[in-house]
């Protein structure tokens, strides 16, 4: 919302000198632009001015196991140019980070963006230390290990670099750009893998490692020990995932291949793949539920490439976790389909590099 | 840490005079009191100000459903007098706020407490709206659902009242006295029932609906279908909280009736009674290992009634955390035993009006 210096001084306490110098700085980096005059209530007129979203640019990347979606955006993380990209996770940091790099070099100068980036945000498929930006023995992609994304993209950008799993992203990008009001939310991504990221206050709960919102390691009711990739049995991924799906339906002599084979396979009314779909949907609930009672959140956001298995999905979900939680916390709990779709991920990542870049502390040292 | 207004005005960025006013204001209310000169670099000595815990009083009370610790402490949350009540949960509220307040004034007294109270803090053995202060559909105290409880202790006492469920305060004050640097934690409550506190990014996390850390109502695995006073089956509280295990004691031909039975049987070496310990303790850990994997917190204190059983308890919550976890989650997790004890739910009622009164927005309203 514009403003004019004297509401400023008025609504901060900040003295006249200090909102001048900030302001003025503001200015002269980019970030504030004159927004009209504010009609006189005597002396003369006051200039206001408004927030420039247009003053530098946000590279963003959302990187799956087989492909990325790359975007740059606005300081307000309103998208400027998208696109997406197959690559190959396995590959490893150096030749996946080039591409991206290539990438965003394209689009900006597709999109013919002329202001410098602020930062770069990326979402990765893996545990992530989120101080650091290392990924943490990520099981999918054991090359990135350690290593030490930030340092070598700010090498090349020269800008601050973030980095985060993608499930965290997700979350960031639902709750910035669909449920800017919701304070207390589970965003929960069905794919190859289960995730999901959760909001607490407000604010991303990452936890005290980085690794909280991990719910596709807890043990789901009734799993018969269905043997995981982590080492454990009976996680929610090793029975309700994209992949345990393809299995289940493989033994059963359904040809299927990828989460988009089970939906489509539900799409075209496959009693098989729409039964695996519901029971998927349920063992899930029966875990958020758990959650439910823990957190209370008042939203649920089920996303990920299942999830366009639609009401299929949703209704066991919704089924388990009404049946499992107690009434206060579910009176007004909704459970709803992800709103972003496949670009939750890369307008999080952006949406976490705005956050940064417009942190008052970040500010003031740009400033000084 | 006392503080110069010359080192005020320059940490805060507000003006001479801003400071100024509200520091006199402050210190006309007796917040604030001289701290001894600042040794001076140039120019006239600097007096310093700090803040004056005894410039009011607490009043606080953690109610169970057989008892209450009812407390009078300073404005940093400090006991300065404390008692233990017996008393009937199920009388309803006037009688049992009536108790409360009459204790209060004899604590008052007896300490030559001379200050007014700031405010008035209660726990409640029940789930409760934080922001109405009402309990919502409480279980084992059905005459007080939707009492105006604080619209009844401020028409004695004439200043702000919160409440809050006992499980949520005990979290509180193991968070403000035993652990102040954890910003992520779950406090736990094992007694006649089974609730959680948990701090996430250093603050309370209350929920959508004031319902989160509602863990007495997970299913827990391997239940056996329990029923539960909830109306569902198969609940942590059914099979693992103090009246659970007094149930399958008697069953065995145990003589036992309360929690503390159960504690004096396993400190006698009673095999049956050391075996239901541990088997509780280990399926509490199992629901609370789905906590830990959605939460990572740094660390989970344990308290109630059956936590003086001590190890034996822990160790079976231990054994399951540790085995269901993702090592990144648990490679920093402590388990720890409550450090407050019996005292940490009016210790934390009273740090919950702490915060409440000495909140900007509440002093600004104040000197108003």
């Amino acid at each position: 919302m514009p403003r004019t210096r004297a509401e400023l001084v008025s609504q901060t306490g900040l003295t006249r000198a200090a909102v001048r110098t900030r302001l003025d700085a503001l200015r002269d980096a980019g970030f504030l632009t004159d927004h009209g005059i504010r009609v006189s209530t005597g002396g003369r007129p006051a200039g206001r001015l408004a927030f420039n979203a247009a003053a530098r640019s946000v590279l963003a990347a959302d990187v799956g196991a087989t492909h990325a979606t790359v975007a740059v955006t606005d300081l307000a993380g309103g998208p400027l140019a998208m696109r997406r990209l197959s690559l190959d996770i396995a590959d490893g940091p150096e030749p996946v980070l080039a591409r991206l790099a290539e990438t965003w070099r394209e689009l900006v100068r597709d999109a013919g963006v002329s202001v410098s980036p602020a930062g770069v945000g990326i979402g990765l498929p893996g545990p992530v230390e989120h101080s650091s930006g290392k990924p943490n023995h990520p099981p999918i992609m054991p090359a990135w290990d350690g290593f030490d994304v930030p340092a070598h993209v700010r090498a090349e950008f020269g800008v601050p670099v973030l980095v985060d799993n993608e499930a965290n992203l997700m979350a960031l990008g639902e709750h910035a750009h669909s449920f800017p009001g919701t304070d207390h939310m589970i965003v929960v991504k069905v794919a190859t893998g289960i995730g999901s990221g959760f909001i607490s206050n407000g604010v991303l709960h990452r936890g005290a490692v980085g690794a909280a919102g991990d719910l596709g390691h807890i043990q789901a009711p009734g799993s018969d020990d269905a043997p995981c990739g982590c080492g454990n049995t009976g996680c929610l991924e090793a029975v309700a995932s994209g992949s345990a799906i393809v299995a289940r339906l493989r033994a059963k002599g359904v040809e299927a291949h990828s989460s988009a084979d089970v939906v489509a396979l539900v799409r075209a009314g496959n009693v098989e793949a729409g039964q695996a779909i519901r029971h998927a949907g349920r063992t899930i609930g029966e875990v958020l539920a758990a959650c439910v009672s823990m957190v209370n959140p008042s939203l649920i956001v089920v996303g990920g490439d299942l999830a366009a298995a639609g009401e299929m999905l949703l209704a066991g979900v919704r089924e388990a976790v009404y049946c499992r939680s107690l009434p206060l916390a579910t009176e007004n709990l909704r459970i709803v389909p992800s709103r972003a779709g496949e670009v939750a991920g890369v307008l999080g990542a952006a949406a976490m590099v705005v956050h940064h870049v417009l942190s008052p502390s970040v500010v003031d040292q740009q400033l000084g």
